[in-house]
């Protein structure tokens, strides 16, 4: 099964698939079959069988997949046996718990080194190197995925520089834009928090 | 207008507006219309229209709405200038840079205080409370917004706790269940940092 040929929206969501299975009881007798998947993750039905197609060929008639094994294929499918490194620029409290938030490795990303402006500890396990670093690390380690937590100020000019460097995925904390053929997860917190205001009653 | 007659959907995308519009010019002159808000913010037109009724009437044609007066009634509506207080329990990284971080009072959530189960100390503004005041502070402030920052193997228990203080909005970073009429924003960052890497090339 080539990655290649995954398309991009089903690579998306194949994350959420793996996270819910990892929930799930993994015996070698369990199966799931996708309209549970389905109903659980509220997508429909034949989303979840073509997405799965990719990982899994087709489930079983009346039994569905089996899930150790479909965790496995997904794992393979998403390179969560190979982690990829990343970066992070900005390492204040939101940074710092991103750096030293060990549930990336699961889904195959290595948060491997924080960048900042002035020099700063790290009681945790990964480095923090100063900013005029960053360049000749990114292309040492080949870096292709980037992070970016410093205040809305700055943060354009670090997507700018992390452009520079050939990083081509980035998850911002602070609006950025980026030019195409660079993907942008734009991440808003109080966007989420005012969202979940307005259902309070 | 009501607060009451604007549907939930509507009123959950409402920031999202709220916050474009920010980043606009807002002189007297300034006016922005429907098209350039879909557009912006990958929505459909009409869908734009009609949110932005509840708040604002109708733009004018070919001129749209006058920018700083739509985000005075978004404000207006979203209760932004009287702010809701909100509790969050687990103070570690992340929970602390969520409880000083000053961004949500523009949206009309102020998080009044942090919980922990051990006392701990917070250089920021805001207090940490032990655990067992949880319960009196919800209680006495009429608290009915919730954030879950703890570790996943307690989360549900924090989740269940702040539903029997009356609590019906929970913006969790770890899995929870809550019982119908409790809204829940799931939060999963490793989730989202998965969906990044599918796009590094």
């Amino acid at each position: 099964m080539e990655r290649k040929t995954v398309p991009k929206q089903t690579l998306g969501r194949l994350p959420m698939y793996l996270n819910f299975l990892r929930t799930q009881p993994q015996g070698e007798n369990d199966c799931i079959s996708a309209p549970v998947i389905a109903r659980e993750l509220g997508i429909g039905e034949v989303q979840v069988r073509k997405d799965l197609h990719y990982a899994s060929g087709d489930g079983r008639p009346r039994v569905g997949y089996q899930t150790a094994q479909l965790i496995a294929q997904l794992e393979e499918l998403l390179g969560a046996k190979h982690p990829q490194k990343a970066v992070l620029v900005g390492t204040g409290k939101l940074g710092k718990a991103l750096l030293n938030y060990d549930g990336f490795l699961t889904f195959g990303v290595d948060i491997a080194a924080g960048f900042n402006d002035r020099p700063i500890a790290n009681a945790g396990q990964k480095p923090i190197y100063p900013l005029d670093r960053f360049a000749s690390y990114c292309k040492e380690n080949d870096i292709r995925i980037g992070i970016i937590t410093v205040p809305g100020d700055a943060a354009q000019s670090i997507c700018d520089r992390m452009v520079e460097v050939g990083i081509t995925a980035i998850w911002s904390f602070s609006p950025v834009k980026v030019p195409d053929g660079v993907f942008l997860l734009q991440e808003n917190l109080a966007l989420s928090l005012a969202r979940v205001k307005t259902f309070a009653r």
